[in-house]
């Protein structure tokens, strides 16, 4: 029946691209859309993040606000298996059953370790159809599975370079060499990960404070756990060591080893829950040897329209020696799309080459 | 009468919007609109490079295609003064009075030694208004203007790098860093500049053929005069001296001084004209010197989203030491726009930070 496939696929696909307008970190991409039973759709969900409403709730409220009341006739779309676990959003299972939906068609397997409620929904009566559009659906969050995988958080990376991709000039100034509006992205950035990491070197040399502040330079209401990695102590006085916003302090993670690093972050908690969303912002040695050891999940790379010739590069060994071995991304359509305009700067978009 | 000027600057802003379809090169960029007696568009036009109509013409002959005979009560609206010279391309000045246009309104005036038409157009009895929107209007081609003014072609550069601004990695392997359609993009660029230039390092070791040539491989009709810059011979066999596309060979610009280079290229013909733009490709060390110099016009940096870590960079030393000192460029909305995605790869166009 292509027709009906068809059309299966072109509302899953709406679905994954309901997805993409969330934020990559701590919990995978979701989007769900929610139809009739002539297949019109009444409403699209997609998860904003930790702590927010699961695409599949998104979407049930999008449609309660539209004056829908009786689910029992609709199907709900998911580019992935609805949860069973309660948590600090409730069970999609639970969701999905109070609302009373009839039918639901998933896309990806949940991979977690206490399984997906697919099977949970089919014995409560509800008609169940897996694997539309599987391979796309788990494609879109290859690297978040890979993090779960490795137990360790999810990494984005900030690269802030001249088009010559150099850190700094060959003096060793730095500050600022992208723009305001570059930098106030990044800031949004630190207020919805888990923890910031930077190397030692880093904290010593540009003496930051790793908080996330508003277009006013005001504290932002939600802070990151503020991280360094290496061996070295930083100098009596740093500002990380002294500023400790809503209480908050800052770790030192004495490794050279970034999944090392990496997994003492996700056994770590901060306001409460486990560091499943790192971002981190350089130096060169630590972003070489995160990507020496494939460990970046998503790049946000603000080019600065301007040349430094001589000066320190972004990146050092990271392990490539000839064209082949070069590590390969592609343009990110999610969260805000591939490319952007920030102020005189461009922001890339970029993840992995995926599977 | 702020009524009256805010109309002639909309007109402007539209004729500049129009000369921002054009490609940087030979001729400036310039666009033209004209408009009825009671300030409604006709037409537009703008110039599409060396040969083809300037904007006045265009504008007038696509009104004429729209079925208009009588310009007697029209406004020619032109981001430069009309030129007055009779070269490959009528002089606008005639086309003008031949249509019979009333009115002439323009932006910057014509920098070039033998004067622009605006007077000669009053004394055959035209209204004639100068200097509407003139600083944006001069600053559009604010390079254009600087490389007549240095007896040089208009230089645009193209950079093809890696994310981290490599152009090979650690052991030489280069080809291909940039896609199949950024490759493509340059070819149509190389097929309407008048000159194409390497180093002789570059020459050396990539042993290109520096044709034009269209997607299937085969010659395009227009070819750039092939041009080596650097002391060293190239060796025998080399495909630049053996390859000669429709009877055209290269030359050897002999010299480490890029203005000099650039100046012999200005006394240099080929198809019959002098050469008044060089499209610059490579390597590091040709394009460090240009750039040291301030004799880059124009550049389209293709960024491929992998990483090298340690290769060659794009750059080596351009005479900047500190932040302050940065070479800074702005997104260039002309030719296609500022930012571009070309297949995986994204493409920026730059222009250097005007006065």
């Amino acid at each position: 029946m292509p027709g009906a496939d068809d059309a299966h696929h072109g509302l899953m696909r709406q679905a994954l691209d309901a997805a993409l307008q969330g934020h990559r970190g701590a919990n995978p991409l979701v989007g769900a859309v929610l139809v009739d039973d002539n297949g019109a759709v009444l409403a699209t969900g997609h998860h904003r993040g930790a702590g927010t409403y699961h695409a599949e709730r998104d979407a049930i409220e999008s449609a309660r606000a539209r004056g829908v009341t009786d689910f029992s006739a609709t199907t709900l779309y998911t580019t992935l298996e609805p949860c069973r676990h309660e948590g600090r959003q409730p069970a999609c299972t639970r969701q999905i059953l109070e609302a009373g939906i009839g039918r639901v068609t998933c896309g990806a397997a949940d991979p977690s370790a206490n399984g997906g409620g697919a099977q949970l929904l089919r014995e409560a009566g509800l008609d169940i159809t897996t694997a539309v559009l599987e391979e796309e659906c788990t494609r879109l969050n290859h690297r978040w599975n890979l993090a779960q995988i490795q137990h360790r958080p999810f990494v984005t990376v900030h690269l802030a370079q001249s088009l010559d991709a150099r850190i700094a000039a060959a003096d060793g100034t730095s500050q600022w060499i992208t723009s305001a509006p570059s930098r106030q992205h990044t800031h949004r950035i630190r207020e919805r990960v888990d923890a910031i990491l930077v190397g030692t070197n880093t904290a010593v040399v540009d003496d930051p404070r790793l908080t996330a502040r508003t277009e006013d330079g005001e504290l932002a209401e939600s802070q990151p756990l503020r991280c360094v990695m290496g061996l070295r102590d930083l100098p009596r006085g740093a500002k990380l060591t002294q500023d400790k916003p809503e209480g908050q302090g800052w770790m030192q993670l004495r490794t050279r080893d970034p999944l090392e690093a990496l997994r003492t972050l996700a056994a770590t908690r901060h306001n409460g829950y486990p560091v499943k969303h790192a971002l981190v912002e350089g130096g060169q040695s630590v972003l070489s040897a995160l990507f020496a050891a494939d460990l970046v999940d998503e790049i946000f790379a603000y080019i600065a329209p301007l040349l430094l010739g001589e000066g320190r590069s972004t990146l050092g060994d990271i392990g490539v020696t000839t064209l082949d071995e070069a590590l390969r991304f592609r343009l990110d359509p999610a969260d805000g799309g591939p490319v952007t305009q920030m102020g005189p700067d461009v922001c890339l978009h970029l993840t992995p080459e995926g599977p």
